[in-house]
């Protein structure tokens, strides 16, 4: 019998790098809209914005939302709201609709017949139903990555484009826990959105701003841009339902309807009018200019909307014949506009809006880590999705089609914000789980099939023959292996490399010079690490004394422990628990797992491990390579003990001798670095009540402190929240278990169990993270280049050969790429996909801030004819992030700010591209996005 | 200064008498209905019927329901349920809906647009919309007079004739709490309706029936008309809502969406197939044919039409792929002529289904009497409806216009089967008042308006010179009148007579002989009564004993007491409580309220008065009349104490010496006379369970027990419960007050209480009954004809006048009727209408059932040219009873039944008109319609 063997292809994600140059942004021409001719001037405005708030997937699956099965938990039926708006709004030109979520708009365009469809694109058309927001969910903005919440913004934009020809103008995040930086600039003005509009920001923030007609900004997210990627944003002043008795869904209690008949009982216009306008004033009194909006609509609304039409109608009516104010149907698109026109000069707001407390002790900082395993299923699949829709366009248009698609409503609906964020009930997760495993079994198929295809030129490439198995994604099988062989591999920039591995056998065997062993240690302190960077452990308890690094002389004394922090499940003066949205410890002094760890030390040529038993339900590895500069933390953490009936939330917290001033750094979505000061906010004066919850912040690719000497870096392989409580620490929470809910809805104490069989236990979450000590100013570098790694690893395939077939894979090494080229060290392909259109889509990221490094903080070129080697590329298009309009057709609204002081330099921004040279310019945290036609 | 005058003006509200003949009825001819096409033979048939059940009032005011509000009791908007019908039955042609109660439907059709108006008429004119019912409201069957079910029926259907040309073929009295004998032949047959549909009967008999395929039948609920006045009645097997599982309304926890999308989620479709094709097997083994109605809809259903249609789209269309059993849209039309079609022989029904009890001790006989006092202010505007109709005609059409179309809506509304009933809650009780009293008082002026017209030949009569007061219904004034002035008036049928009263002034006065004095009896027994009839009390007791009638002969030993029954508040075997709907005493004997009685005589010229103070709220007053053969009896009862937490239900018990084998007679509505024998059903052999509420029955004329010699019989001015317990007893129930709920809905303890100020008492209900003794054979005709005084009595009014203007009312008495000339004692003018097409409705009614009366049970004859003295009729047209269509016109289903031995003689009925001679003849309990024109 011929022995078994292992094909090992391995597929480098994009990332590369080249040099720099310098290029000033183009500003885009600036069109004052004039006011649509429903508003008056020289009275109060009151936009009436008809919504329905349709998440996707919370206390319901997506699907039984929109089917409206298991009412039981809630009554909510999206089918019913889309029909039902269809035919109000046909009912009446004047009435209007803002439609938002993709991912239940498109189930039901799918299935309406041709004169439904014939009917909404009339009211498209003419304006009445509008698009806003317009991605297939609305996403979360705090356990995002960037790279999934475009390419969900992507799918919804592009279908919306495709089908109506339009282009959505407005961001409508009204429910997400917080407001990240990058949905500001990113997200919102590159995607070419004029403004965007939430609920939910701080209440001492919204305090503040309500007293100082400060809930309406210009909001500049990025450092990096400033003013010329900002956004008019306007935060709702209570919510996103309607003032006080105004609400009209189909049989709410609440409902009080507009009586105008007077040959029925309970005429009430006056009474309505008047109550119409005291709310209308109340709102005029904390808002600027004489436009105010009222969001008309909650959470799945619009079950019957005839309900909420007939009584706006007559609102409308009544209110404008009093005259005291004036009442009409708009969007945020009509409702920007007017704001607009109005010439009034805005506060302006940097950075973001984390972390969200809408009380003393709830801040909204516990689902940054809340359903830890679900969030690394999410981002594990962001960076398959990536790497996959590259091999995809490497495979070429076959009969394979579009494979990768199968991934994309999953992974849009996984970026919701009652998805990712961990906020949703537990059969709505499985729900989220088994929606990207069954995506990416398909997707999975593609990819093997594909990689049969590539690796083979003589091969027709079709699904039959497939050879490699499902292996990615380190799924580990049911039984602890025995062995891990370790290799070190070279693969050529977006390309693969194949490795054989056989049964050894006679002379060619050494069998000693490549086993790892276990060392005991033989004084107090054990020194690890194979390669330049060291570190040190006590013999005596088991834990971290130092890391240095023998090439940059780094010293640094660090500590590392595992600690928990119990969950409040309520007190005397507030019964907020900590739950699946609000993390509120009990005291802020969270209790050490273990002072005394027995250690385990492996010692091997390319990789050292070091094992750390720290209590029957937490275990860390961390290894050294060879060739790395950083630590890799493998933590292993479960099941969380609650037979005390004490929920916990476990973090990590690394103390090194640093004297930080209450400075850290956390990234926002994965993209900017932002600046965190403990207790302390920028736009108001900080009451302190939740000492350590109050400074808690989400991470998606890492965070760090620095001292006048170094930086001390983590980086994460999911989204997490994060701190330093006290200088020199940094602390993660990996895992939470709890036994209350928090009462924000979700209804169930976030007590995540898996079963098999009867046996049920608490969850173990296992992840890494990466640690890394660098001279002060050269951290970055790591940071972002590494991040990118850990984003987006190598792609592994195996696959079983019989010994004789060897031979057989004529292509064992390619690259897309140009013989010698590669992108420069500050650029990543984040989008290489091919479209349905016959288009392929590529983004190019420049992955540095600007002033971030100084070697590569600086503009940087790709070379597309080399990138894309032996293909030709006919037609270049630049286009807005989503790719829904081109980059030239982008307008942008000028806004007065209240004193405007921008005077750094001018970002950098990358020229316009030559259609014959095809180099891309790109200047710092840029990303450019086209439509490529080969 | 003049002194003032008081007018009084006697209107002789139709009756009379004449001779008679006979003549047999002329069948319709009997046009078998091909079944319709989307019918299959060979299969089950599921004919899914769509529709909401919209209770005219109940929980909420009938307003409330109509625009949605005060939803926190009640979850229900009628415009909701319009609006979306009409939407969804446009959307697809194959969808039909059944529309009922015309008071909400008109509402909504008066606000709708043109274009909705031409919607409304195609689904109409093609069968997708179809009214079914078709009165005002869906009125109660036992607290209802005949004609008050006539005019509320006639109301909605000749709207829908006038709207819509069409004349609803189907009575669907799917709430009412029992169903009477007139619903079934009189409005039913008689109204052209093929069928009669309804969810409610006795659970008992609903067992029996289901077990031998008996729910369907035909119903002959006239023992004079038999098989000519019957109809096709279907009793459903469970409840009106659909069969558990397929309920689709928005929102409802319950439902079950169809789920055939293939990319969604919890696909469904075999498994909703397979129940839906279960429940129906489970009903076609209780159903002849091979046809069995769903009814689709619920209370109040339909809030948002598509909800339901899109299921039921998708259930007819996967439950015909499959095949098993076939599943249509239909209509109660149309299920019944797929009935008729099959040639299927039913059972047959006669009388009706009273009481109703929907389980062991939940007897439906508490409504009979619930609100005492609304139903006889219900009834009191019926018999002054009539009068002021009379008045209407008799001053011609003038400038008054149609006056009372002012009470024709909130008279519609009253006989609602939640409203007449005493089942709704206190404050839409409060509404149907206050809603009869703004009617009435616009009427009142009219009929002012018109006296003054009418009595004063010389004066336009407009209603500026009104100037008779609003005096009519006996409305007693704050302060108890010191005297009663009682004089004997005579006046002319149909016509008035005029009665000036002014202050006796010098010799002309005598001041003895009219006045009535106390008497203190003198021995054991006090006799009284100035006329042939003759009561005895003991002295001692202050209790009747006997009553002798001098002209007849008649002499009775005869008690009378008050007594209540204990409210049962449930017991540990059954919680049921006494309420609302539900009568359930705890225990089967009640409490006498008092043995000895104090008793106070009035005797004078025209009238004696027997004064009994039973308790200190029991009070009663007989007046025996001059010239009159019964005993007229007013009580007053209340507040009923409730200090000793005990619910109480007060009767009146007469107890004769008679022997009366079990057996007992009550009117059906105020028409027919039905007997009834304790502890006995006709139809099944009878668990009694409640051997006192289940022996109760509604009356609204009267009942009577009869022995071998003497018939007692008791006329009562509203609807009450009553019985006879023991042989020779009569009990009427006259007043209930409790402090439970009895679960069915209404949520209220039916605790009356009338507040003055913050002085809150229990109701006081005053009332007045008659008591007759006759001969064997005798009592009919008192019961007839003095029962018709009592609903519609004398209509008086008065004015003050100077003495000077005495003279001028030029017109103090007069008839409409040809001088010498009136009706016979056996007919009665029902309606005489002025109606806005400028034609004139007019019912003559026979008064008496065959065999009921010797003399008066024969076919009788009405001089119409006579009747209208000086108007010349043009044209006569004889219609159905709601005058929808013309007599000619009405289609007749021909059924065969079970065993049919129908073998008595042919009833008699009135022969075609002579249009020249206009002679109308007719038979036992006949009653023509005709709109004629002068």
């Amino acid at each position: 019998m011929a022995a078994a063997l292992l094909l090992l292809v391995v597929l480098a994600a994009a990332l590369a790098v080249t040099e720099a140059s310098a290029s000033a942004f183009a500003a885009a021409s600036n069109n004052a809209t004039a006011p649509p001719p429903t508003v008056v001037a020289g009275k109060l405005n009151v936009h009436l914005v008809p919504h329905s708030h349709d998440d996707v997937g919370w206390l319901k699956t997506v699907d039984q939302y929109y089917v409206g099965s298991n009412n039981t938990i809630q009554g909510a039926c999206v089918m019913n709201t889309l029909d039902s708006v269809v035919d109000a709004l046909a009912r009446d030109p004047a009435r209007k609709f803002v439609v938002v979520e993709q991912a239940f708009f498109q189930r039901w365009w799918a299935e309406k017949s041709p004169t439904i469809q014939a009917i909404v694109h009339k009211l498209v058309d003419s304006g009445q139903l509008e698009f806003i927001n317009g991605g297939w969910c609305m996403h979360d903005e705090a356990a995002v990555h960037y790279i999934d919440m475009i390419d969900q913004t992507t799918l919804g934009h592009r279908m919306i484009k495709k089908q109506f020809n339009k282009t959505p103008r407005a961001g409508w995040q009204i429910d997400p826990f917080g407001h990240s930086a990058v949905q500001a600039y990113l997200l919102g003005a590159e995607l070419g959105f004029d403004s965007v509009h939430f609920a939910r920001i701080d209440y001492q923030d919204r305090a503040k701003r309500k007293a100082d007609k400060g809930l309406e900004v210009i909001w500049r997210g990025s450092r990096t841009f400033g003013s010329s990627s900002q956004i008019f944003t306007n935060a709702f002043p209570v919510h996103y339902s309607p003032p006080d008795g105004f609400g009209f869904e189909v049989l709410d209690e609440s409902i009080i309807p507009v009586q105008d008949d007077l040959s029925l009982f309970d005429y009430n216009v006056e009474e309505r009018v008047n109550d119409f306008v005291a709310a209308a004033i109340a709102q005029a009194n904390v808002t600027r200019t004489n436009h105010i909006m009222w969001t008309m609509g909650d959470d799945f609304n619009y079950q019957y909307a005839e309900s909420w039409f007939r009584n706006m109608d007559k609102l409308i009516e009544h209110v404008n014949k009093d005259g005291r104010v004036h009442a009409l149907y708009s969007t945020p698109s009509i409702y920007t506009d007017a704001k607009h026109a109005s010439n009034e000069s805005w506060p302006v707001k940097y950075d973001d809006y984390f972390p969200y407390a809408d009380s003393t002790n709830a801040y909204w900082t516990g689902y940054f880590t809340s359903r830890p395993t679900f969030k690394r299923y999410v981002r594990a699949y962001s960076g398959y999705y990536l790497a996959a829709r590259q091999i995809e366009f490497l495979v070429g248009r076959s009969s394979l089609g579009l494979f990768t698609s199968s991934l994309e409503d999953a992974m849009g609906i996984a970026q919701h914000h009652d998805a990712v964020s961990g906020t949703a009930k537990q059969h709505t997760t499985d729900d989220y789980s088994k929606r990207l495993a069954l995506g990416a079994s398909k997707v999975e198929n593609g990819v093997n099939t594909a990689l049969t295809c590539l690796t083979n030129s003589n091969r027709t490439c079709v699904s039959s023959v497939t050879k490699f198995e499902q292996a990615y994604l380190g799924i580990t099988s049911d039984k602890a292996p025995k062995y891990w062989l370790v290799f070190q591999a070279s693969v050529p920039p977006m390309g693969w490399n194949s490795y054989y591995i056989s049964k050894p056998t006679g002379a060619a065997y050494n069998g000693t010079g490549y086993a790892s062993a276990v060392v005991s240690p033989s004084n107090d302190t054990i020194e690890v690490g194979p390669g330049p960077l060291k570190m040190s452990f006590s013999a005596a308890s088991g834990q971290l004394k130092r890391m240095f690094n023998s090439i940059s002389g780094v010293d640094l004394p660090i500590q590392q422990s595992f600690l928990w922090y119990r969950s409040s499940e309520g007190d005397s003066m507030d019964s907020q628990a900590s739950g699946a949205y609000i993390f509120r410890p009990d005291g802020n002094t969270p209790t050490t797992v273990s002072s005394s760890v027995p250690l385990k030390v492996i010692r091997g040529p390319l990789v050292d491990e070091v094992h750390q038993q720290f209590s029957s339900w937490v275990y860390q590895i961390t290894r050294l390579y060879k060739n790395k500069e950083h630590a890799e933390v493998e933590y292993t953490i479960g099941p969380i003990p609650v037979d005390d009936d004490i929920g916990k939330e476990v973090i990590t917290r690394m103390t090194a001798n640093m004297v930080t001033n209450s400075t850290f750094y956390t990234d926002s979505n994965g993209r900017d670095f932002l600046k965190r000061v403990r207790n302390f906010r920028e736009d108001w004066d900080l009451q302190v009540t939740q000492p350590v919850a109050g400074n808690y912040y989400p991470v998606n690719l890492g965070l760090y402190i620095a001292d006048g000497n170094y930086e001390l870096s983590v980086l994460v392989d999911r989204a997490v929240g994060a701190s330093s409580i006290q200088d020199g620490q940094l602390e993660i929470m990996l895992h939470r278990r709890m036994l209350k809910d928090d009462a924000r809805g979700v209804g169930e104490p976030l007590d995540e169990v898996v079963c098999v069989g009867k046996d049920c236990q608490g969850l173990t979450a296992r992840g890494t993270y990466y640690v890394n000590v660098e001279k002060i100013g050269h951290g970055a570098h790591w940071r972002r280049t590494y991040g990118q790694q850990v984003y987006s690893p190598f792609l592994l395939a195996f696959t079983h050969e019989e010994e004789t077939e060897w031979k057989s894979y004529s292509v064992p090494k390619a690259s897309m790429m140009d013989a010698n080229y590669s992108l420069p060290d500050n650029v990543a392909i984040v989008t290489l996909q091919n479209l349905d259109d016959g288009t392929t889509l590529l983004r190019l990221a420049h992955l540095f801030q600007a002033a971030e490094d100084p070697q590569y903080s600086v503009l940087t070129k790709v070379d597309l004819r080399k990138v894309f080697g032996k293909r030709t590329i006919k037609e270049l298009t630049e286009t807005n992030l989503s790719a829904n309009q081109k980059k030239s057709d982008m307008k942008k609204l000028n806004w007065k700010v209240v004193g405007d002081t921008e005077n750094g330099p001018a970002p950098i921004k990358g020229g316009p591209v030559d259609s014959q040279a095809l180099v891309i310019e790109l200047g710092p945290m840029e990303i450019r996005t086209f439509l490529l036609k080969f």
